[in-house]
């Protein structure tokens, strides 16, 4: 590729400094130059992933977390940094097998996870012919007497013509957090599932599922790579399939532990504009995009203001919450104290997409500040960042709409998240230093044009 | 006038453009699944990278890849294949080390790579101080009895304020571009530079050298990694470092080669709508993002028309061209025979920006046909589509500017391009199935558009 001839129009820039304000974007480019330039969230990443590595909620490893999150904000300069008690549902993996025999009569051992928050089989064999159903519509038509005494596999696939990966991961989402009550009312042993994955590699994936509430048996919930459910509905397609499922996961109650909690104190006034991500991860890989990347870039964005001297009007505030992935005990926690303190709130982000180039940010708000909002996207657009019209926000922050709080999430590029989700392959090496950066520098430039305006 | 006829007619115009843009955009949809659902493109990636690998013009793998282009060409359906002949430069690597000396007295050996196109030192020793220089407006303050008999190290490193990492490429690149030649022409004996990388890591990264043709002594000049480079610079501040250079690389004269074409014909007339890539690779890594991902895009929008029966008005081509990365030649002959035939080309659009996901295309055209395809905007936009701003063209369809021909490039998200670029990382690990689907899905998009706009 020959890049000297690149000419990006000065009609294109030269628009913006007229049409808003010569100082925003001035000031736009200065907190980009230093988180490019300066940034540690990479470093921070490597540090969190490496050293620490996977760290679900109730265990030791998230226990050192919260003391390195801790640190970490200190470093970044934080006027003030502390904990928030909560307490989280602790659930653990233990020893775990699957295994399938198809008419060759020899057992073979597929790649698997147990969901999350599942019960497993308290390391007993469960051995049971295998039932196939594509899709819930075909589960439903299959009599008591087909599903009664045998392991359901459902094969439901990520639909790639979804652009947005996020609504691919929400389309197939019902089946990973429902299909073991499901199946466990109408008399099955277990439950397997195709991963919630983007990628048609054999990596398994997990996530949190849910009993009903009303369930009486709680099944096994396991999920296997979309390369073993392709092979698997094959197999079933000409032959009876059987597994044989071993496990020990299984929920033991709860825990006290904590969010971890930073801010630059403001210089008008108390009111809190926050950005977090969550601190916990999945009990596999290493908790890279999902969600240290989110955590490094809220620590970066304080470090940045700190370093710039930006004074800003109210308290930026980066939460770190505690048990996202199998609970949200942290974000539902803080709204709870917010409400119960009447500490005022004026916006609150996460990053929770991944560290991937930011494209936009998505927004739950008043139709007033979404147009607010929306009438800075000229000075996002050097950056890359174009949408602001999606209507979502993060899992954490949602609580606090509940409190009119306007609320967001960043929006990365979501081609390569599901790839690698709450899977053995999330690996800080599947993060790259400047995609990383810049979800830091949108954060902060929107973060910066709220406190001025807001 | 009639107020019924003001009511009426926006209403009547409104329709038609409505059921226009309509039809547009489920044909964008039906390209779209067409490409995620169905597409080739990754497989036959990993099969050229792995089968095949890298291929620099002139080798015989490169003899291979042309092979295998006329094999995939046919496969995805085209109606004719054919090669165009073109000559072109034979640079061979072969053996290489560089060793550098500090004041401890022992020789270090660091990972470096030769500049394409490059002399080397005919398999002989050359050893001398190092002479350290940031930047040619330093290299410009130096005597000549500083330089003289030494060996020049240039650190100057990628700017990472650049949003675009492309535009970091282009201000760096005067560095491998010429400064054997700076430093021939005022007595050095080599010349060292730091790789044009935007990563931190210590990968070093080749890419084509010229000598200025007056060049009387050609030097040696080698690429060493961004950490290695840092490292270098900091110890030259307290010391004296020596290196030893010794490389056997070497222009060897011309060979007869060949670009590979494929084409679906027009059903109204032959003019030549053309999408491509560089079948060519620089000598390491597996040229994967570089570029083979255009390659294989290219290829798939041939496939994806053909499957789909998508009728095209005019000839859509596909052009795997020959010498890219060190020479221009199969570009060059190819806009030279199209001047020679007096064939009529409506368009043409490369990808070299790697198989990312595609955020816009860059044009040099008329304003008139640049605000056509800027009007199609909204049509791109669901596919994260956005950036019609930029002014530039894929090296190989640049020549055919000169014929009037509107040329373009495919815009990828740039972060993670030049951290692998030209070096043993790039590789098919690095390349993500949907992103690599997009970057097809745009051209795709587009090709649409103007096979029935122009």
């Amino acid at each position: 590729m020959k890049y000297s001839t690149i000419k990006i129009l000065p009609l294109f820039l030269g628009g913006i400094l007229f049409s808003q304000s010569k100082q925003d974007s001035l000031q736009f480019r200065n907190i980009a130059d230093e988180i490019l330039v300066n940034g540690t969230a990479y470093k921070n990443l490597h540090d969190l992933t490496k050293n620490i590595g996977h760290r679900l909620s109730g265990s030791a490893a998230y226990e050192k977390a919260t003391n390195w999150a801790v640190l970490k904000l200190k470093e970044a300069g934080a006027d003030k940094v502390w904990m928030e008690e909560v307490m989280v549902p602790v659930w653990e993996r233990g020893k775990e097998s699957l295994q399938i025999k198809d008419q060759s009569g020899k057992w073979k051992s597929i790649r698997m996870l147990s969901l999350g928050n599942s019960e497993g089989t308290k390391g007993k064999n469960v051995e049971a012919e295998i039932i196939f159903a594509k899709s819930k519509e075909d589960f439903d038509k299959l009599s008591d007497e087909e599903i009664k005494g045998k392991i359901v596999f459902f094969n439901y696939a990520f639909n790639q013509k979804f652009i947005n990966t996020g609504q691919a991961y929400g389309d197939a989402g019902k089946y990973r957090r429902n299909a073991a009550s499901w199946a466990g009312k109408r008399g099955a042993k277990a439950v397997i599932i195709r991963s919630l994955s983007s990628a048609l590699d054999d990596v398994p994936h997990t996530g949190m599922m849910k009993y009903d509430t009303d369930d009486t048996f709680k099944i096994a919930a396991v999920a296997i790579g979309p390369k073993s459910a392709d092979e698997l509905e094959k197999a079933l397609k000409s032959q009876k399939v059987f597994a044989k499922l071993n496990s020990n996961c299984a929920m033991k109650g709860e825990k006290r532990s904590h969010s971890v909690i930073g801010e630059i104190t403001g210089k008008i006034d108390n009111s809190v504009i926050a950005v977090g991500g969550h601190l916990d991860s999945w009990d596999v890989g290493e908790g890279a995009q999902d969600d240290g990347a989110g955590i490094v870039q809220s620590i970066e964005i304080l470090r940045a203001f700190k370093k710039m001297g930006l004074k800003n009007n109210h308290t930026i505030r980066v939460i770190c919450f505690a048990n996202e992935e199998n609970g949200v005990k942290g974000g539902n926690q803080y709204a709870e104290n917010v409400k119960k303190n009447n500490e005022k709130h004026l916006f609150a982000i996460e990053s929770d997409g991944g560290g991937f180039t930011p494209r936009g940010v998505a927004f739950v708000m008043s139709a007033e500040k979404r147009a607010q909002i929306q009438s800075w996207k000229n000075l996002f657009l050097p950056y890359g960042v174009y949408n602001f019209e999606m209507q979502y926000a993060g899992t954490d922050v949602e609580p606090l709409h509940d409190l009119d709080v306007p609320v967001a999430e960043l929006v990365p590029d979501s081609q390569r998240y599901f790839d690698i989700h709450h899977s053995d392959e999330d690996t800080f090496e599947k993060v790259n230093r400047r995609e990383l950066l810049l979800g830091a520098v949108t954060m902060g430039q929107l973060l910066y044009m709220i406190d001025k305006s807001w």
